[in-house]
C-alpha cells in the first residue's frame, strides 16, 4: 500500500549546488532520491518544501515521498541516515495523509540570516555567516526591518529573472539581533519566499546599517517594485532554513 | 633592524594535517611560512605555541617570527590575511622582546572540546563536534572531572608513542557545561598538555558519561601510569585550542 512519508531533513549546503535536482553539480534532492531508490529498490519522487539555493543551509526543510515499504515509520530516519552523507540528516519521518503537499500545503516558512560583523573574520563560522566588515547600526536596522511586515509587492525583492503568478507575499514577523562574538541575526517569517528574497532583505538592510541607505527608504524602495532600488543580494553562506510550518 | 613578532591566529583545522609542516598534507604552519615568504621575501622560521593535531582547530594560537620589516605592527594582520586561505586568520599582531619564545615562555594553555549528545546530528556542527548518541550524564562527567585537577603524572592520558623528559602537567581548570542544542562543552586550562591528552581526558569522561567507566576510578587510571586504562582518544573535530597565556 502506498504511504506519503513526511521526512524532516537537515543539511549543510556548503557543498552542495542548493536543492533542486540540477545538472551542474550535486544537489541534496538528488542525494535523497538515491537514497530512496537504495531504500526502496524504486524510483521516487522526492518533493521539498523549499528551494534552497547552493550553499545555504537548512536545519528544518520538509520533503514528501510516497512509497510501498514494510520498514517502520520510527526506522526511517535511521535507514536513510545510514545511506547519506554525514552532512544531510533525516531528523523525523512521520505518516501523512495521501494529500499532503509540502508546497502547496505550507502556512509559513522561516529563516535565519547571520552575519558576522567585525573587523576579522572567526574562520570556524566562515560557511555559517556572511563576514562584513564595516561597522552595522543594528538600531537603525531594527527600525527599517518593521517596514517590511505585512503584504506587500516583493517585486523589487526578487531576483530579476524570477517567473511567478504572483510576487506579493506577507512577512509576518522579523527580527534582529545583536548575539555573542560579534554575530547579527536577522529572522524573517513569512508565508512564502521569493527567489532570493531573504537575501536581498538583508543585503538592504546591511546597507541600511552602514547608513548608506536610509532606514525609512524601505517603503518606497518596495513600492519602487525595481530590483536595483534594492540592495545587494547577501551571499548563501548566513542563510538557513529554519522551519516549515503547515498549521 | 629584526624583530620578534607574536601573531594570534585563528584556524579552522577541518581541512589541514595540524599545525606542524609534514610531508603528508598541507600544514597550518607551512601556510604561514608561505605568506611570510611572500610577505618579507624571505625564509623565516615560524614558531607555534601548540603543535595542533589533523582536525582540531584554534581560536588563539600564539606564533613568533623574527623579520626585518618596514611594515607597520597595525598593518601586519591585514597584509597576512591578504595572502592566507580564509579559514586561516591572523587575529593580531605585537612587538614583543627579542628572548620572548612561544613555547617555553607559555604560563597555561586552554583548550575547550565540544560534544553534541544527541540522537541526530546537526550537519552544520559535524566539523567543530564530536557526534555521541548515547545519553551522557553530565553531573558524573562533572564529578569525575574533578580528579584531573592538580598536579599528576598524565602517563596514562598521552599516546603511547609519546617521547618527552615528563609526564607530569598541572591541571588548573576543568569545566564541564550542558549548552544549549544538546552541546557539552568541556574546557581544561594547564601548564601543558601532552599529546592527545585532552582528547583522551575527553574519552575517558565520555565513558564515566555513559556509566561505563565509574567516576571514582579516574584516580586510579591516573596512578596506573597506563595508556591502557584510560578511555579511548575522543576525535580531533571537537577540539579547540581557546587560549594561550604568557603572564
Amino acid at each position: 500500500m502506498l504511504q506519503n512519508i513526511m521526512l524532516i531533513i537537515a543539511y549543510d549546503g556548503t557543498n552542495y549546488c542548493g536543492w533542486q535536482k540540477q545538472k551542474n553539480g550535486i544537489t541534496v534532492q538528488e542525494l535523497i532520491e538515491k537514497s530512496c531508490q537504495k531504500i526502496f529498490k524504486a524510483k521516487v519522487r522526492v518533493v521539498g518544501s523549499s528551494r534552497t539555493d547552493s550553499g545555504v543551509h537548512a536545519d528544518y526543510q520538509v520533503v514528501s515521498i510516497i512509497v510501498e515499504t514494510s520498514i517502520t515509520i520510527e526506522n526511517i530516519p535511521l535507514v536513510f541516515n545510514k545511506t547519506l552523507p554525514h552532512d544531510i540528516v533525516v531528523r523525523e519521518a512521520k505518516l501523512v495523509p495521501m494529500e499532503f503537499h509540502p508546497i502547496k500545503d505550507t502556512k509559513y516558512k522561516a529563516y535565519k540570516y547571520c552575519i558576522l560583523n567585525s573587523k576579522t573574520r572567526q574562520p570556524k563560522l566562515n560557511n555559517y555567516t556572511y563576514f562584513y566588515h564595516n561597522e552595522l547600526d543594528v538600531e537603525v536596522m531594527k527600525q527599517a526591518a518593521k517596514h517590511f511586515l505585512g503584504t506587500h509587492d516583493f517585486r523589487a525583492f526578487c531576483s530579476s529573472k524570477t517567473v511567478t503568478q504572483t510576487t506579493v507575499r506577507t512577512i509576518f514577523e522579523i527580527n534582529i539581533e545583536s548575539e555573542k562574538n560579534n554575530i547579527i541575526s536577522i529572522y524573517v517569517k513569512g508565508d512564502g519566499f521569493l527567489h532570493n528574497m531573504v537575501r536581498i532583505i538583508v543585503g538592504t538592510l546591511v546597507k541600511v546599517g552602514e547608513k548608506k541607505i536610509d532606514k525609512n527608504e524601505i517603503r518606497n524602495i518596495i513600492e519602487s517594485k525595481e530590483r536595483k532600488k534594492a540592495g545587494p543580494t547577501a551571499p548563501p553562506e548566513g542563510l538557513t532554513l529554519e522551519y516549515v510550518s503547515y498549521e
